[in-house]
């Protein structure tokens, strides 16, 4: 992607977070007939690993090779940002209209699982994560389907794994804007209910 | 991308709605050196073509030639669905979490612009979209700049517009679940905050 310096991400728990907190990834891959994109809920396994699954009916899993290279992109928050909230805009008007957003791109190469241990670990994986924030201490679990249920849907889906060559982050949050505009474009975005723009924008400019 | 027959989005309001309202796109084509993918805001300028720019220093427009395929990727609104949100759960405990979304893909070959005239009036539409819908009366109009400074912007951009060959809508909406548990997912989607989601859940499975 186009990635001016002043808006590369390079602050690890900032991409690690965003990833947490905005899972549905666009997976993109090329196959032999063209681009295939498909959004997928995908987590860390490990530092060098993300995790998921698709439905086995997804062609995805038959249309690429293991190894092939694949992009998961990850989008936090974004908004358009109006000239009108720069404070310094009376003086010269010398803006114009921008957009903020924080972006992940994950690059590596993916391998299809299918066999059940594998997939059964994936899955619990990623139910564990999205159980314990959506319910916490009545978190859906596994073992409350019977047995031979889980069984026929773990039949029904393809694992994957995507052994991770790079990380690119990119928060485009204002770094170009003078100070006080910069903190004035965070205080319209917090008004507008965004939570997780502001909150890096603080850490970089301050309150 | 995978899409079962239930979850194909073929309302044309519905997919013209979500552009507009979720207009940062992922804007993916093939490159010699391998896959690009960038953000991009993007609006209709008519039924059969969108429009947007890129900052003359992204490469897109240098490794892409005019009439390249590209998808331009919207999402929606998305989250997660626990088991727990299924009434008939606790009936017969035969269901998995899953993710509902909103999703459209916009297939074409984009052809990129240089011309003032052009861009200007490329500008001038994303601008009064945005500025209108951000600001009401007190909407930023490009001729608040001066008129140095905007003609400076402008050579610093690049026009596109991509002429549409087919539009893909998908919306996970629950709509495999019996509708009392759909009804409920919902009710649960609207206590988070989701808007444009449970709208288009009570238009297909009412209140």
């Amino acid at each position: 992607m186009y990635l001016p310096d002043q808006f590369k991400e390079c602050d690890v728990a900032t991409i690690r977070e965003l990833v947490d907190d905005f899972p549905l990834a666009v997976l993109v891959a090329q196959g032999g007939d063209g681009l295939i994109a498909n959004h997928i809920p995908v987590i860390f396994e490990s530092d060098s690993t993300v995790i998921g699954h698709v439905a086995g009916g997804n062609d995805l899993h038959r249309a690429i090779v293991d190894s092939a290279e694949v992009i998961l992109i990850f989008k936090g928050e974004d908004a358009y940002i109006s000239p009108n909230w720069y404070p310094s805009k009376p003086r010269h008007h010398r803006h114009v209209p921008t957009w903020n957003y924080q972006i992940v791109h994950i690059h590596g190469r993916i391998s299809f699982h299918h066999d059940e241990r594998r997939k059964r670990a994936i899955v619990g994986r990623l139910t564990k994560l999205f159980e314990d924030r959506t319910n916490g201490q009545e978190a859906w679990r596994m073992a409350d389907a019977p047995g031979d249920y889980m069984t026929e849907q773990l039949a029904n889906i393809v694992g994957f794994s995507v052994e991770i060559d790079r990380i690119v982050g990119k928060s485009k949050l204002s770094q170009n804007r003078d100070i006080e505009d910069a903190q004035n474009v965070c205080e319209e975005l917090d008004l507008r209910g965004h939570k997780a723009m502001p909150r890096r924008m603080k850490d970089i400019f301050g309150d």
